[in-house]
């Protein structure tokens, strides 16, 4: 196994960039668009990362992205907002979104919007992060294609429906979640079963819908917490698809499988303004206070950091080495994109 | 061990609207709050039920718990309010944060409010359920006191922190999750310990922090899945204290240990009016569909119902049959109630 590449960030960007303006994305989203896919490989999300402009310029030509969408916004009321995405990169949309409800929060306190007919829009921690850059509270929460069990159920149905939320802090880094709403990623099972190790049994089930240890014999991943994670999934799923009128469980569209049909997503995009409910910078130093407190708390003995983290904290440690040392592209990724680039005449970076 | 007690529903509400009254609380508080926690019992979750009231009476003999609060509310925004609960009944503060936030989501299309110099409120599905049964989405977190061992840490620090969401169906019962975001509640980590058996090893920590298996080593109980529900559980800390001032992790007041102090709890009570981003009763269709399609999959063999249930479904299934047959009260709780009712006059129904 060769090592893997270390690519600049600002090399992927560009190299994004210039894939998604030769499928016909203007050069402000196609810029856009690589920069958040960018920016999962400076956090180490590298499953969320430039991997997918690979994807997304195929399902442009297809015609199942379109790559020059006029996104249509509704404010019905002043705190709800319907932002159609016109089956453009979910990037672009899911931003649009985020930006529009930071206007509303601004201005009514909370401000809420669905999107409708999008797209995969990559890892969530962006957008979240984008609204607290702002000192906004930012909350996003998206249905996704199949590949969990339902509690109780034999076979996958919702998908790991992910949730995001981030909380910006007076003098640190902000709080952020970002997470699938599955026990585990597929992927850690299948490592496991080529590994030859065991999985704990509330990682997965086999073709009944019952715990498996043997990695080969899983199907499906469950939801975190069983029947808890279950109900956010779905809650997550009825938001999605409810307030929109998009798809749901297996009638989501695969977009690594499916050429023939969009995505039709649909997503739920919120902000809080934290001065709506408290004075000055009550919240944000409350949010310092409650960091630093539990960071001086002691750690157990086999956590590897050695102290108690806040959620997100790693990306960030992460996001300033690779920042430094640049990202690295695997073997066959690298391989994948080069080819891309040659049919497309844009230069890979390496 | 005896048999518990069957009482019906109305008695046991007469017996805590009557104690209620008798310490200060007015008939249509006490009424209220009295019918919040027989919900509870009606719903099997006897943990949040009637014992309460022998809490909430002493804590407001105490001073600690307000009987006649003045409550003050603050729509700062058309979209966002604070409530000051004055340190009354956290139920009729917290029904009352929800039908405010109602209004403004029939308003505005959402309606966030914040509760603040709160208590202990009971189950949280009460009130999302009650903004269901208006065709409004409704969602309920808060803070409680520690009990949950950080992510990596070594002592317990979260609160239990509850996460109660309920959606409306067009024809059938609505959605509804009312989770502690730990994996489990204490309390099935001593029963295991009573019995001798083993726990799994994702449910509980020893004192240095690291799982056990042996329920006899735990002392705390872990967030749910670990890493996601630490975030969660911190997530609803920041909302909670942070929008309204109130304390936080271990600053919390213990409701059954501290006799000081008042527990000055912040509650997040959001409502979502889904007509604010669809058609006329699209939702609720939608809603009604998916759970269709979910009660039609297949069940895993291991699946005691023999189907896949909707989160909630269990706890109506409950009510119909407690409502008819009454509810179990347990020896002990019936006779620390007995004791309660002696002292203050009021019968017993049994």
């Amino acid at each position: 196994m060769t090592a893997p590449s270390m690519i600049q960030a600002d090399h992927l960007v560009q190299f994004g960039s210039q894939v998604l303006e030769k499928v016909g994305v203007s050069a402000e989203d196609a810029r856009k668009t690589a920069e958040i896919l960018v920016e999962s490989n400076l956090r180490g999300v590298d499953t969320h990362g430039i991997y997918l402009v690979n994807l997304y310029a195929k399902r442009i030509e297809k015609g199942l992205i379109n790559p020059t969408p006029k996104l249509e916004f509704n404010k019905n009321r002043p705190a709800a907002g319907v932002l159609d995405a016109d089956s453009g990169l979910g990037q672009v949309a899911t931003l649009e979104a985020m930006n529009r409800a930071i206007e509303m929060a601004k201005e009514v306190g909370v401000g809420t919007v669905m999107v409708k007919r999008s797209t995969h829009f990559g890892a969530g921690a962006y957008y979240t992060l984008h609204a607290a850059s702002q000192g906004m509270i930012g909350i996003l929460m998206s249905h996704s294609e199949t590949d969990v069990v339902l509690f109780g159920g034999k076979k996958p149905y919702l998908g790991t429906n992910p949730y995001s939320v981030a909380i910006p802090s007076a003098k640190g880094q902000p709080f952020v979640m970002d997470m699938a709403t599955s026990e585990v990623a597929f992927g850690k099972v299948r490592a496991a079963a080529e590994a030859k190790k065991e999985i704990p049994p509330n990682w997965a089930v086999d073709a009944e819908g019952n715990p498996v240890t043997d990695a080969t014999q899983a199907k499906a991943v469950t939801p975190m917490s069983g029947a808890k994670g279950y109900a956010i999934g779905l809650m997550i799923e009825l938001l999605s698809s409810g307030l929109t009128g998009m798809a749901y469980g297996p009638g989501i569209v695969r977009k690594f499988d499916d050429w023939e049909n969009p995505q039709n997503l649909g997503h739920f995009v919120q902000v809080i303004d934290p001065s709506a409910f408290t004075q000055d910078d009550s919240f944000l130093n409350r949010v310092d206070e409650v960091f630093e407190d539990i960071q001086s708390q002691p750690a157990s003995s086999s956590n590897p950091f050695g102290k108690v983290l806040i959620p997100g904290a790693p990306e960030f440690d992460r996001r300033a080495q690779r920042l430094a040392e640049g990202c690295p592209v695997a073997p066959e990724i690298a391989q994948q994109l080069k080819e891309l680039g040659d049919r497309l005449q844009v230069a890979w970076p390496r």
